[in-house]
Order: structure tokens, then sequence, then C-alpha cells
């Protein structure tokens, strides 16, 4: 069940192309070979009030990865450079215009405390020979 | 304190009554008898960018739970299944249509590294004798 | 890498002006003497669905501060408690109209799952002498 959000800065729309973007995102998760492609949900929450430092016109994009418990520290580690590399290669000439940070984070999620059974993806991907 | 974010794909608010749901969603955290009703914020927060699994037509909403330290496990567990059984219940027909995929994660908030001493909520409900 | 993400009701956009609230973070989060100004990144989410309490006309704000591991409990609760404190003063006002309630919760990154390496605001900044 790995989630990747990201909360980025508004007007970072027009300089990338995000749903290019996110099947990025899921193509680094994928090929990672830790997430079965049936629990990838990659979604971006464009801010509404957003202020990056001194406040000038700077941009950013930070990533959440959430993902079961499990794997060990360094699969968790390689798969969150893996991620990392590829929105950098993406978002690398959105620094061209202007200042630029991006930041991702990964974390566990509590399998104790979580619960994620109702969930048709799979089947559906299964049904298309996909999963 | 209880805080219920959920994060959906676009095109969710058209297939299900999202006011509504949120609604049950506080309805559930209300009967689990650990949150007063002064306390309880429920939210929703459509994606902007969104791209579930192989990039088809599918749904999902991804459910977050923090709540006040102090509570069992096994109290703090009976809550997040209490409200997950209301979503799913809630959100099964979502899934005729297309795929969809549910979560919950349930976490405790620091009470070290926490601070919430600004709320009206409390006072004004009891003024209506609802606390 | 200080980050303050905020969520908000809706129509509290029209009670207080949020990007001076975002502008009002960034200073309580630059007074503290533990954020460099190049790391922090204030940004606010207006709630798409939103039920507070008994479903009144209620507002809430909900903060989360994350930031690099390495300062004492201390430095946090210190850091957490003028935050909190600058975001009370600016938000007071709103509990005038309706019921409100705002929260903080503040928590520490993990640096071994975090990757922030892609930054240009630091140079942008020291090449404007605001660093």
């Amino acid at each position: 069940m790995p989630h990747l959000s990201f909360e980025y800065s508004p007007g970072l729309e027009a300089r990338a192309d995000l749903p290019a973007f996110a099947a990025a995102m899921r193509d680094a998760m994928a090929a990672t070979g830790l997430f079965p492609l049936g629990g990838i949900r990659v979604r971006g929450h464009r801010a509404d009030v957003c202020l990056v430092a001194d406040g000038g016109p700077h941009q950013f994009m930070d990533i959440s990865v959430r993902l079961g418990a499990g794997r060990s520290l360094e699969a968790r580690k390689a798969a969150a450079e893996a991620i990392y590399a590829a929105a950098e290669a993406f978002l690398k000439p959105c620094a061209a215009e202007s200042a630029f940070a991006l930041s991702l984070e990964m974390r566990e999620i509590d399998p104790e405390l979580s619960i994620k059974r109702f969930n048709t993806l799979h089947e559906h991907l299964q049904a298309r020979g996909e999963a």
C-alpha cells in the first residue's frame, strides 16, 4: 500500500507537466520492485497559500512516501533515493527560472493501526493482465 | 483533539456525497466514546494531480486519523476498525463503476510537541447543551 | 529543512489574511534561530470538504511543523510554543464570529529516510545577501 503524496507551490503546474511527473513517480516506485502496482497511489496537492523563505517567487515540492512495514532499512533507503532521483531529474529544469527546493520523506505505516482491506485495484489489474 | 483528514481522487465528489461522508466519519468517531465532540475536525482534500496504479480511471480515498495520546492500543485499534467500517460501508457503491482503494492510518499525537489551547468549540457546544 | 503546512476550513480565507499569516509563521520560525531562512517552506491547504464538531459554522486551523533531527526536546518545545503563540495572536480575532480551534503538532524528520539535496534557495538568498 505505497502512497506518494506531494505538496507544491502554486504556479509549478505551469512549469512542469505534473501528470507526467506523477507517472514518473509511479514508474520509479514500480521499478524498485518493492511495491505491487495495484497499491500505488500518487497524488499532488497545490498549496492555496504559500510563502517560501524570503517570500520571493520560489518554487518547492515536498514529497511524502508512506509504505507498509517489513522492508529492510537498506531497501527503504534505496527506494527513497531512486524516487528522489527520478523527481530531481524531472524537476531540474524548473530551477532555471527561479530558486527551487525539492524534499522527500519516507515513513512506514504502522501495521497495527492501519486498514486497507477494501481495494479492488489488484483484481482489476489482474483481470487486465497487468498485475 | 481527534483529527480526521482524507485525500481523495478527483471525480469522487461526483460519485459520493462527501459532506454526508464527513458527517458519517464524525458520527463513527463520536460513537467510539473516545473523542469529545468539540475536538472532532473532519476534512477532505481533493487531489489536484492523481495517478493510481496503471493510470486507469480508478478512485481512491486515504484517511489519516490523529488522536491524543493515552488511549490503549486495543481501544485505538477498535476505533480505527469502527471508523474504517463506516467509511467502507459508505463508499462501497463507488466500486461498482471503477476500481476503488480505501486506506486508513491512525497515529497518536506527541503530547510533548503539540499545542491546542486556543479552542472555543467546547464552550460553544456547552452553551448549546451539545457538549 | 523546516516545513510548516496547515489545513484550514473553507471560509477562513475571508476572515483572516492568510498570506500575511504565512509571513507571520515564517517570521516566528526564523525568530527561533533554529531554522535557516532558505529552508523555510510555509503553505496552507484549504479543505474541500469540512465538518467540525456538530457541523456548525465553526472554523479550524491545524498546523504541522516538520524539522530536521538534532535539536534538543527543550529547543523544539520552545519553538513549537513560539510558533503557536504567533498563530494564536494572529487568529484570535477569528473567534469573535464563530467557534474556532487552532492546533499545532511538531515532529522530526527521519534523517535516514529523507533527502533534500536539490535546493537552490540557499545560494539564491546568499546571492541577495539574505542568507
